[in-house]
Formats: structure tokens, C-alpha cells, sequence
């Protein structure tokens, strides 16, 4: 438990799916007073027997403490709990953090709303999993005035893990958030069908495991050169041209296709990058794709 | 160099790309004796200058050494290259690793054809980027013969890194291959997207790439547990249900194209999840969108 978390802190968490849950754990863990709601009620039993204090309704639940986080699936969600007349009345004057995922359009449009209706608002994403809150390995990223997040970090340290304040703008940890996610879900994607193909193939899950340890440890450098190549406008093939990623992006769709297994992510990726060779660039780098895709 | 390369061992690297070249400077960094040749000449400048023999022939190439080991493109190069008669009759008797990549009905190919010309076939992989050959973090995959694999480890050695001998079936070392790659370039084309999608954000790759790495460090215990999920048949949800990641995926699609940048990508990637949602597995964990992709 963090050494600067006031005993008498109070906080109110807003959805108990397995986040809210976990966060709500975690607040208890600190030795916070947490209040508790999920809008499908029978979430909170462990929290409750734990110390948590159920609210019959979020107004309640909001006037129960002056920070209250909120962790629903998304802010269609989150405005169907905050921006309900009791509810955006009760929070007046008092503060919400958003935890919730999505859009950095969605995030700033929360932002504006909060203001207009004198609740402090900040917006953050967590970007690791449940098993993670509470401990060094969690990731929180956060945006809004700095100010009011001086003033709850000590309380948002009860989640454990590493907190990072990125900025005035709301929409900051969205934007961060949407990228990360675009990483996290392309490369779950890319491993179930590789486990699928192995499969295919007679491989089993538990024989492609270790080597694909293998991959996941020479993604860090190649983050580093990529984001470098991204920043500067280069597209070095010296080491592997794009015609070489080509080919091999071929053979995955060809073997899979053997095989009747959708290929249809793969597909995609070869031909943005077959894309890349008609337009005169083969003996570029892969990350000149970012062309084809749009963003220069 | 490993102790147990004899000093006075030769051979032969056939295709001097980046991958070819960095065999053959391990190769002579290892103190062999080492004869190259590729398709377009003028690439073997900088190895000839540190020892190796260039040949004037790929026939005239196998001729020099034992041992010939094959870095192209693909299979149709490899046989390009060896399924012409002069090339196949002085490899008779000889042995042949083929470390190009392709899937493995070409390796299985390969190896019946030179079966029937009599050339004892290895096929391989190479798992990792040029940085690595001749060092510690190099990955090899072999298979085929496992004595023919005995006979030559001392000399493949000489490259470094772990070589693994995978089994007899010579198209095994090419099934991992393609697997490891689907989840190398889906991995590799998500984040670039994800650069792509943070640059239209205001958000640089320098600023992404030490988050983009807090990503990398939590795929290697998921892919040990969706290995396990693969091989068991299950597909818990209880830590993210799939409607979760659902609703965070078309965060990404929206937020891509209201920027211009294509998402089609992460819209396969959407489309499938959102598929096990209407098959009524709203509740279960991303990895059954196995089924969905056919492996089941
Ligand atoms: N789980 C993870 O590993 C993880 C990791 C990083 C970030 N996150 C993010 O954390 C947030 C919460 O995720 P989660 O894992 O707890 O599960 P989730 O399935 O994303 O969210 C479930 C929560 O959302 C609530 N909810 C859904 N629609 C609602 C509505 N219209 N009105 C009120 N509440 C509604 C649910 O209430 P009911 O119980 O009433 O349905 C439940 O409390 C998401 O934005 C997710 O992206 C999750
Ligand atoms: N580079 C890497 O990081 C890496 C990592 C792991 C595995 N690999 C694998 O290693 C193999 C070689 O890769 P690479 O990086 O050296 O570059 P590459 O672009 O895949 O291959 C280039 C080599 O293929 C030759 N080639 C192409 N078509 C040919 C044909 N029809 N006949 C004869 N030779 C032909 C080229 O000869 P010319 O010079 O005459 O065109 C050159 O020697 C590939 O299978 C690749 O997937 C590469």
C-alpha cells in the first residue's frame, strides 16, 4: 500500500465487470473506503464480504466520495451511467476519472460535458490486464488538468503499477490507448490464427509456444527502429527488403487456404504491401506501408 | 566459433541477400572455408575481400564443398537455381540445407526431389533478422534426416544462436516457419498501423514506442495461455469477454478512418470477434475466434 494514500480516503468505483472488479479490489487492498455500483446488480459479492459499501443507485454511489472511477465497456456506457440528470447532479464539484476505452473524440466530448456541468473530469486507459492491477506490472495512462491529477494520484497509486500523466488535453490517453490497442488486437489476432495453422500442420500449441517466445522478443528492438522510421520519413529494406516480406506473406495465405482456414487478415497485409512493390518501393523496408495505409 | 567446427570444413552459400551474406560472414567468421555465388553477381564484394571464393556457376559453387546452403527468396528461386541439370548432378552425393523460406508442401517437394537425384536434403528456417547470425540470439530450425542433421551440426554451428532439429518430416521446420511469421507480420502491421494512427493523433513514434514496448512484455504469458486454450479447446472469457475487446476494436476502426487511415486490417480482425458474438459466445475469451477462422 502506497505510503502517501490517506486511511480515511474514500472512492467510488462506477462497473463491476472484471476491471471495475479488479480496480475495486485493488482500492480495498489500500485500505480505501470504496463504494461500489454495476448497473446488473449480484456483481459486487466478493467486494461487499471484502469491506465495499454497495450503492442502491450511481447518484448514491457518486455522493459517496469526492473521486469516483469509472470502468464500463465504453462511453456509450459511461454516458448512459454519468449523464443521467441525479447522477451529473451529484457529481457537481466532485471529480471523475474515466477508465473506461474508447474513442479520443469520445474522451474530449466527456471532458466538455463534465465542464459545462462543474464536475472535474479526468480521462485515462489501463493498458495492461486484470491480474496485473494492484501490482508493479500495471500500466495507467492518464489526461486532463494537471493539477487535478496531483491531487488524486494519491489515491489512483492504490492501483498499483506505473501512472502517467500525458497531457492537458482529455483526448491524450484515448489517442495513446486506440495505438496501443491496434498493437495488443492485430497481434492476439496474428497468434490464434498462427495457432491455427500450426495446428493444421500437426503443431500443437504447446510444441509453437516456445518459439513464439521467440517472435515476441525481437518485436522490442524492431518497436524502437520502426517508431524511429515513422518519425523520420525513412523505409530502409537494406536489411529486409519489402519483396522478401512479400513472399513469406504469401506463403502463410497459401498454406492457410490449403488448409480452409480464413486467411483474410494476411491477405490484407500482403497486399498493402504487394501495394508498396507496384508502387515502385520493393526495396524498401516494410514500414513504407505506412504510405499505402494513408498517413503521409 | 564453436569447438567443434573442424578448421579445414568448407562450404558453399548459394543467394547473397541480406540474409545469405550474413550466413556466409558467419560462416567465414567462424573460420571455414566458404564458396558463394548469387543469381545477379557484383554482391559477394565485401565477403571476398575477407576470404570467400566467389564461383562463376552455382555447379562450379557446389562443386567446392560438401555442404551447400541455400538463402533465397523462395522455392520457385531455390529451384531456379538447383533443378537445373548441371547444378543437380554435381550435388549428387552431397548434402543440401535449404534455409529459404516457403511453405511445407515446397519443402516436402524438395526434399522427394532430391531424393530422387540422390543430394541428402535438410530444409530450415531462419527465425530471426540478419543482426543476429553468429550470435547468441540467431534461431535455426531444421529438419529432415536427423543423422544427415548430426553429420552437419558442427558446421551450422558455425552460425550460432540455437538450431532445433524438429523431426524427420522435412516439411516441419517450414510449418513452424509459417506460423511464426503470421504472427510476426500481423504483429509488425498492427504496429505500424498503430504508428500511422498515433501520428494523425499528434502522438510521434518516439512517444508511443515506450508503451508500444509495455505491450510487447505482456504478449509473451498471453501466447503461453492461448497456446494451452488452442490445444484444450477453451476459450475463457472470465478475464475479457469478447465483447469487451469487440468494443475497443471498433474504437480503433472509427478512429482510423475518421483520420483517413485505412483499417481494414483491424476491420477482419473486428468482423471476426464480432462473428463469435452472433455465434452466442459473447461471454467467452478472444481465442474462440478460432473457430471462427476454421480450425476447429
Ligand atoms: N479486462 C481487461 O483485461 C481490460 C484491460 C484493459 C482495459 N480494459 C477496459 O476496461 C473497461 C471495462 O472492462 P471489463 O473487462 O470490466 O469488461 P467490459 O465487458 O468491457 O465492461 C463491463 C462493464 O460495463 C458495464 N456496462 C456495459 N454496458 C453498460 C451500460 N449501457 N450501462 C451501464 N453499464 C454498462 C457492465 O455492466 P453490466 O454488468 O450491467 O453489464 C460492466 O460493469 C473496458 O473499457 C475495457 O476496454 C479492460
Ligand atoms: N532478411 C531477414 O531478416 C530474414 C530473416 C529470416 C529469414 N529470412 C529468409 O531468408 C531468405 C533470404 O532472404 P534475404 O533477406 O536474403 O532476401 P530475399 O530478398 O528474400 O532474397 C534475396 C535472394 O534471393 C535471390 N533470388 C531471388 N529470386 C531468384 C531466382 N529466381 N533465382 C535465383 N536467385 C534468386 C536473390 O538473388 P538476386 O540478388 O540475383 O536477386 C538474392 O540472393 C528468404 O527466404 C527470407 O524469408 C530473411
Amino acid at each position: 500500500m502506497p505510503e502517501n494514500t490517506a486511511p480515511s480516503a474514500s472512492v467510488t468505483v462506477l462497473g463491476l465487470g472484471p476491471m471495475g472488479r479488479a480496480l475495486a479490489a485493488a482500492f480495498l487492498d489500500a485500505g480505501l473506503r470504496v463504494t461500489v455500483w454495476n448497473r446488473t446488480p449480484g456483481r459486487d459479492g466478493d467486494l461487499v464480504t471484502r469491506g465495499a459499501v454497495p450503492a442502491a443507485s450511481p447518484e448514491e454511489a457518486v455522493a459517496a466520495a469526492p473521486l469516483t472511477v469509472v470502468c464500463v465497456v465504453n462511453y456509450d456506457a459511461s454516458d448512459a451511467v454519468l449523464r443521467q440528470d441525479a447522477v451529473t447532479a451529484a457529481l457537481k464539484g466532485r471529480t471523475v476519472v474515466n477508465l473506461s476505452a474508447d474513442t479520443p473524440g469520445r474522451a474530449r466530448d466527456t471532458a466538455e460535458w463534465a465542464g459545462r456541468h462543474g464536475i472535474r473530469y479526468l480521462d485515462g486507459a489501463i493498458m495492461t490486464p486484470t491480474p496485473a492491477i494492484g501490482t508493479d506490472d500495471a500500466v495507467f495512462l492518464h489526461s486532463g488538468p494537471a493539477d487535478l491529477y496531483e491531487e488524486h494520484r494519491p489515491v489512483l497509486a492504490a492501483l498499483g503499477g506505473t501512472h502517467t500523466h500525458l497531457g492537458e488535453d482529455a483526448g491524450r490517453a484515448a489517442a495513446y490507448d486506440i495505438a496501443l490497442l491496434d498493437i495488443f488486437w492485430t497481434s492476439m489476432a496474428g497468434y490464434v490464427h498462427a495457432l491455427a495453422l500450426a495446428r493444421a500442420e500437426g503443431v500443437s500449441g504447446a510444441d509453437l509456444a516456445p518459439f513464439a517466445q521467440g517472435i515476441a522478443a525481437i518485436l522490442p528492438p524492431l518497436f524502437t527502429e520502426f517508431a524511429a522510421d515513422s518519425d523520420a520519413g525513412t523505409y530502409s529494406g537494406e536489411l529486409n527488403p519489402i519483396t522478401s516480406a512479400v513472399s513469406t506473406m504469401a506463403h502463410v495465405v497459401h498454406a492457410s487456404e490449403a488448409h480452409g482456414i480464413d486467411a483474410s487478415l494476411m491477405r490484407v497485409i500482403e497486399g498493402q504491401a504487394r501495394r508498396v512493390v507496384a508502387l515502385g518501393h520493393g526495396t524498401d523496408g516494410y514500414t513504407r506501408v505506412a504510405e499505402v495505409i494513408g498517413h503521409r
